[in-house]
């Protein structure tokens, strides 16, 4: 089926371009030390505001109930009533969550396949949760003995497996990593000294991390779970100061800003700040979208419907403002408990793909332009490509007459009567040399389609 | 998303319609002959040929495996290897058929929004397995102790649950029946005798299917699983004398043609011959097309992948010819073993609602019309709606002059230049009084952008 | 650990024996008519008889929750509260009884092994349950399709691998039946009508049966669940006739007296009347003490006590006084769920054993003497060898003093003091003429060690 | 049934007792310091010695697959085939141990059921597996998140539920502990590195120990698992220091000898040297004979055989030589997964009781005596009481005409013709000043029913 989502190019004069020179990775090794100050001058690995869109995957023994949410085991612990009643009505009284994970077969598991459709959907990252605030590991931790995915469930290491696939499809693999986990003792007993005691810390999270890194070398670091403790506990500053100087990935590796109270939308290579984050306008620091297609849950739901899943034009309205206001999109979907991607989502993922496929050009490598919604048609965004762009401060810019190649006009929805009206390019018609082009057609439009008013 | 597959409606002169009077249910009860050809006089009720649409559902244990399709378990006793493998690797040696079925558990079955989707979708008739080959039946038979969703499983009567349901929404509810168990040992028996004896007849088809009919009074027997034997082993003729004559709903049900060896498109209210017939041609006698989105099985796949469901496109393009070729669409999905509808079923079942809502007028209680495939494009498909008209044999109808009230010209494809192109509806136009109008908008069609070549 | 119970063997005077003629199987085959008092009138095989001792088995899907008993479905739906406390606790709301079927594993189940074991308790015949009244038949029932250990958990033919290893070991074998079956709704609509139609026991009572005669040819058909219908309702006298007339087992098998409502106690080859049936008396017709060893249960259970399991002492005052009043002991185990034999149960059926190996002489083919207990000595049973005897009834016997051979005296208790006192003897010995001996030592006893007081 | 062992006291001319004292438990605290010889200066707690009798329970895990032994896990991870045959014939491909744990029910678990069977069999103390290999904790390890009885399972605090009902019996509470781990990766990493580093000793074993110790103020810590590495790996010699200096059972507890490479039979409060271990001579230190009932394994067993199973002769010709030597008898039983005492273990513990609530005087509190076997009756074994006495050297102790007053000739077997000979006892006999006795039994004996020879 075609798509009627169409980006509308608008090529701007651009005699005197010139490459002032991107941020790229860093050519004389700095070393950084583990404070945020020294920290925040490490410039962005330039492949993740290329990349513009992720895709999320949430997996874990919350696969198995799949039910409610990833937070199902918090939930029903804290009483909710629904999550009571499920249990109540299907299992035995005293079952565990624990007693969960045997279920969590991932029979049907085909990192390849996974891959491919990840390729498909026009995606240039992917980010899995290597453990989750339940703290079952999908990779063979050495300090998660019979809590993790190679000892129980699927009993294969799943981080190692779709690493390896999805990196032979030419995207960059990244994992997320909850710092807290909810009913770890371990962690329960440092917090309960006021966090005093840092024994989790040391035993449990920097060697996993440190393993993570070591064994998975991935190019994104996703860190949540920070929020109940200050960066000192969970020595935040160390470990990015290991990852940027010593880690194998120290050239690659960008990280966000869940490190710790009072830490996100401050420090991180990019800001994630609460989930869902779209602001509808140009922020000052390279920043991530992180929402998910199944609009109620992260986690695979079982009897998720219909109504509650993000339609490609719901979807499109989360991608196209984030990547004109200067983030990338990391859009999640939950595999299920066998392994699979259920169809709706490969739906969704392949219409991106399709849509990307004719409009990937108003997204991918582009910068934030002057204007990013218009300001008479709501319905459109803007991107623009330029030839200098400092993605941690996209508004530290040189100037933009100087740069700026082309203009990209998203229109998010088609008007009825095929007029396009655009407001904020008008200015830059002034100067009456440029062409308008429909991405995915020929030729140029005939400018009488549009209308530029003043 | 907006569908933008369309239809046509061509206005002709209707001067002199009269209305004939159509075949409807019949006022003074006749007895039939439990003989094909007394049988065969019956008239189709009314209801089943303006309906058009239907949707099928297959359901049963093997939902639970939900591998290969709904044949999984003769598919495995026949030594399939895929089969083979996937019991091998996922269930201990010995593992039997009979032991998924407590895991058939339905915990999430919600008859009443399983109803509103079927309504939305705008399907008129919902036909559900109330037995498969397996033997399990989703109703509590008196004679499956034992191998029924009341005792295993599910425990509850989901064929009353859906009867009620789906009927609250003004649907019609059928079931599906299937004559022959596989391995019921009672029916091996009669075979192994070349069915010279009827024990399995007497002692549990029969009393089955009257339960069936006496309980939940289906307006649809959807009968199967005929081809090992003869009419005369089944009983099929005193079966049907009695649903015609006796039962409850002697007046509404219709039957399909699946009662024997050499009997389907012979014999049958309407005739289904085997699984996806659709001819493009007009047929002599009601029949339907009975086919699954999921394209490689009718029971759900857990695996099944996106490139292996019908898209809207396909799905249109079964429906539509059926419908114009004087046949109902019976469009089957597989539920999953957790009693829900997989939202990517959903998806194309209420995508099909919105192009009904839109286009139902073409399709609903139509006739086929004079063509049925445009000559010149054969993305074309005509419908017509006629005041006299012989569902049981389209061919035998009065001239047409007198009831084509109506023309349908159904474009499976939008033409890249928005020009229509249509033959076979030129020698109508000779009369110059006509009206073109585009479903789903006002006003009429400037002729102008029609091609009518002769 | 040797055994202290013994038995004292008192030799009479056998001048004049004659051997007039035991019944025995006959030669000259003679029909039965399916009437009662016809079917009183033939003789009960002869190998009954002389056995004494048979293990009775009940096994089945109780096994699994292996709770309470056997009944346990039955106290369950009834609403017995340790019951539902027992399904509230550990299994989830909805949880059926069939659902336990597939956990009926018997990976262990070794037939060999458990025979072996029969054969040194010194048992000489087995009764299996082949099929409770849960319905769940042992064999691969035609007429149970998912309900039998064929399909549904132990996948085997446990009736016929049994039978099989038990005649390798010189045993009989035989098979429990119940007539009724508490929720198979074709029993339960012949109920519903008072009895008045029979589709339960034409179309699945007589099959199971005949099946399991003429595919086990079982000696001894034990018969239960007979007491909600009379006797013209099961059609027990036809069966009984055809099992005498024309079964493959027409000179062997042997029936008990559960046909019916008024009919146990009545006829039948022996008699059980009601479970663990010990009358202390002799009795007119041959019966049979059928008692279980786990005193609160048939079927196995889980949680039972040692205090609640027979010791040796309280078998051999059940078995004992039993053979002496002219009946058989049958003596029951419940096997686990995973096919073992439990040990306590080995240790008794060995030391069962032991105790034969040595007393077996004063059990095995002998006859009631003219006083069962002492009349002194309460602890003293009798039993004596004759050279005529009519097992059927035991009072109608020819004069004694031709036939009566060697009396046995059994102590159940050991006197403190090692001094024997035994009335009833007495006047058998004022001939003077005989020998006492213990079993098990070699000489004659000193007679002053016994008091015969008179 | 009455037991026929029996035990005969003699008593000796006892003039000039003078009670010299006993060791027992320290009034004036000593700092031990924390090397093996100050460590072995520590007294053995008067308790230990005077109780001999214990029950060793082995639950865990492996009591699900309840097959071959504890430590089957081991043996099938190794490829013994056995082992590998059961996985393969029961459970599907790539099963692993730690899916086994969610059906360790112990639904049936009733401590004080327990701990009135143990204190009927007449065991002094009761040592349950807190840890066993496997690395499982049957109570809620603060180090074994997700691995132990409290989350995965049983769902209850095993340890403590049974330490507290085995106290309100009376009886001594003890854990066994295993050293090491199987697969925990932390323990596997510090293997790897030659025991180099220390993280699992430090992060897991220290915090469990004291975590057992804190907790369930144990009075016996038996070590197990230690052989792969020194002491001073395990840091076995603070571990001791830390439990008889700062412990809250410092006074109380005994330890076994199970602490590193060389040093089992070299150090501990008492000393297990190998399983099983039953030299039949006196040792100069206190030494333990832990045992198992069923021959073949600590752990249940479900398809376990009469025959592997100790006999009460066989029990007692374990637990007799050893008292005589100066040795404790621990005698193991392996529970049920669903948390039952078998009933042959049942009966094994109550017929010791029986046996003991007889002749236990022979037993409790009593000394090895001059001899141990009779030198001319090898079914003879002698104990003695004495009023002072050094557990810890029974060799190095007082003269014994001044403390010995009674000597108890334990006969295994009863002579069958009832004439007790003994030869090691005649030269006490020389002073002429003695009674027999037979234990049970009112009255002394008549000498002449002895023989004395010399």
């Amino acid at each position: 089926m075609r798509l009627i989502y169409l980006a509308t190019l608008i090529t701007l004069c651009a005699a005197n371009v010139q490459n002032i020179g991107i941020y790229n990775t860093i050519e004389v090794p700095k070393r950084y030390k583990p404070d945020w100050t020294d920290l925040d001058t490490r410039p962005l690995p330039e492949w993740y505001d290329k990349a513009k869109i992720g895709i999320f995957l949430h997996w874990g023994v919350y696969s198995v109930p799949s039910f409610r949410s990833e937070w199902f085991w918090n939930y029903w612990k804290a009483g909710m009533e629904k999550c009571n009643e499920f249990m109540r009505k299907h299992y035995p009284p005293g079952f565990t969550y624990q007693e969960f994970a045997p279920m969590f077969t991932a029979e049907f598991f085909d990192p390849q396949k996974w891959a491919k459709i990840f390729a498909k959907s026009g995606a240039k990252y992917i980010v899995l949760t290597s453990k989750h605030h339940e703290g079952f590991t999908l990779f063979p931790s050495k300090k998660s003995f019979s809590w993790n995915a190679m000892e129980v469930g699927p009993k294969r290491d799943l981080v190692g497996d779709l690493a390896k696939a999805v990196r032979a499809e030419g995207l960059k693999f990244g994992v997320y990593h909850s710092l807290y986990e909810w009913y770890n003792p371990i962690y329960l007993e440092d917090r309960r000294t006021g966090f005093a005691t840092q024994t989790y810390v040391e035993t449990k999270l920097w060697p996993d991390i440190k393993q993570l890194i070591n064994d998975y070398k991935p190019s994104v670091l996703w860190s949540d779970g920070d929020w109940e403790a200050h960066d000192t506990y969970w020595n935040s500053t160390e470990l990015l100061a290991w990852l940027y100087n010593d880690s194998p990935v120290k050239n690659e590796i960008v990280v966000n800003d869940r490190w710790g109270i009072g830490i996100p939308g401050k420090h991180g290579d990019f800001y994630n700040y609460q989930d869902r984050f779209n602001p509808g306008k140009l922020l000052k620091h390279k920043w991530e979208n992180a929402f998910t297609v199944d609009s109620q849950s992260w986690g695979y739901r079982r009897n998720m419907e219909l109504s509650e899943i993000f339609s490609m034009d719901q979807l499109l309205r989360e991608i196209v403002p984030t990547v004109s206001c200067g983030g990338n999109a990391l859009i999640n979907i939950g595999p299920t408990k066998e392994g699979t991607i259920a169809p709706i989502f490969q739906e969704r993922l392949l219409s991106l793909g399709d849509w990307l496929a004719i409009n990937g050009e108003a997204i991918y490598n582009t910068s934030p332009w002057d204007s990013q919604n218009d300001t008479l048609n709501g319905d459109v965004w803007y991107t623009c490509t330029k030839t200098t762009y400092n993605a941690r401060n996209p508004i530290a810019k040189p100037s933009r007459s100087d740069t700026v190649t082309a203009v990209y006009a998203i229109f998010l929805k088609w008007p009825g009567n095929s007029i396009l009206k655009l407001k904020d390019v008008a200015p830059s018609m002034l100067s009456g040399n440029y062409h308008v082009q429909m991405l995915g057609q020929d030729g140029y439009l005939n400018v009488s389609s549009l209308i530029f008013s003043n």
